[in-house]
């Protein structure tokens, strides 16, 4: 399975019907299929059909997700878009470096190439649900691309990618984003419970947790492993926890 | 003087304003400003305005030609756009070529990249009037790219290649494709005139010379002396022609 199969476009907040349906058309250019929309500003498309000349299978087969992290349950590696070259604390990889790490991420299960809403494109908070980051180098005179377009560039990377390089062989298929995502809220609970994390902000030591085991890039065996683990352990520290 | 100096987005037959802002938002994306409509389908594009977001100047610099060889005529390269994969005895050049070329000509002039109208792209015709041919690759399920879209990919592959690639020294201007096409003229009529080439079908012929002297890379000096040269052989065999 290589990037054809595995990638996922998931555009977040999207409101312009022009673009859903120039998207779907320059996925079907590049021969891709899957769609998500992530918590849409609009669930009127039907101006979308007219735009997506041949791409009508892919809004057939589109999925509508409720937020971020429900798009990217069953991915097992994200990458975020951002006109924003500052962000706080994390680097970002060009448009060539996050197409080869799609690609080879693709080797151990579905990955997802993120677009933001047309008027402020993705926040810190809906990057921070992504493994990285990417920028498309442009102009200071209008630094911010037209959605449509942004997919078309990078869609267009992706498919040349598939086209000239091997498919990486098969891995053991890698965590899924959904159940990264499940561990979390137990270790969360497990260790307030337990008096670990400050309750006032627990953010800051968890996300320190979960980037290490990111960057162990857990097989989806291990990350359920995990999440058994994390299950026991907080049933068993509510159950010697004074009652409140 | 680099790609981003030289390069002109010349849209030939364009009919939608949502196309045309979407192209004037990417040059600028991409730090592009030299826009030339040839032959118009409509001159209505206030619609244009409304997706030029930052784009203004280039639309408020845009220039409008009557046809392909107006447009081109200060240019001294032009790679046209396709995606049709079968072309009469020509091959075609990957979009990273293309722009390889564009870069490398952009030393000698200003160079174009043509882009046809939304319905049918660019004929033979149209496409004989460009030096070289680019295909962007695409799917079976849908060859055809939104111009917008192929716009934006181009041009972010134009962007690149100025920001990675040093700019070339530059070289002797090189001949103007509006000098070139006045050469031809006053080789046409010399050579009818002379009894050379056949009236029924003088393009065959015609155009294998043209093919030599675009093979050779004329200076605009060398093309002005050239065309200095048939005019005074078309004068010297009009003198000595039969009267008709």
């Amino acid at each position: 399975m290589g990037l054809a199969e595995q990638l996922t476009v998931v555009l977040h907040q999207t409101r312009s019907p022009e673009n859903l349906g120039a998207v779907a058309r320059v996925m079907a250019n590049f021969g891709f299929s899957r769609l998500i929309l992530s918590d849409p500003v609009t669930y009127s498309f039907r101006g979308a059909e007219r735009l997506a000349v041949k791409g009508e299978t892919v809004l057939d087969r589109m999925a509508v997700a409720r937020d971020l992290p429900e798009a990217l349950t069953d991915c097992v590696y994200a990458i975020g878009t951002t006109s924003r070259t500052q962000l706080k604390g994390r680097t970002y990889l060009t448009p060539e470096e996050a197409v080869g790490r799609l690609a080879q991420e693709s080797a151990r299960g579905r990955v997802a190439l993120v677009l933001g809403g047309e008027q402020r494109g993705l926040s810190d908070e809906e990057l921070a649900h992504c493994a990285e980051v990417l920028v498309i180098p442009t102009s200071d005179v209008q630094p911010s691309m037209n959605l449509a377009q942004a997919a078309g560039v990078l869609l267009y990377l992706c498919g040349r990618e598939g086209a000239t390089n091997p498919v990486p062989p098969a891995l053991e298929p890698g965590a899924r984003i959904g159940t990264l995502n499940a561990l979390s809220q137990r270790m969360r609970e497990a260790m307030l419970t337990a008096q670990f994390l400050n309750p006032q902000a627990p953010e800051h030591v968890l996300h320190e947790l979960e980037l290490t085991l990111s960057r162990a890039r857990l097989t989806q065996r291990e990350a359920e492993l995990w999440l058994t683990a994390f299950k026991h352990l907080e049933r068993a520290v509510k159950r010697g926890a004074p009652t409140p």
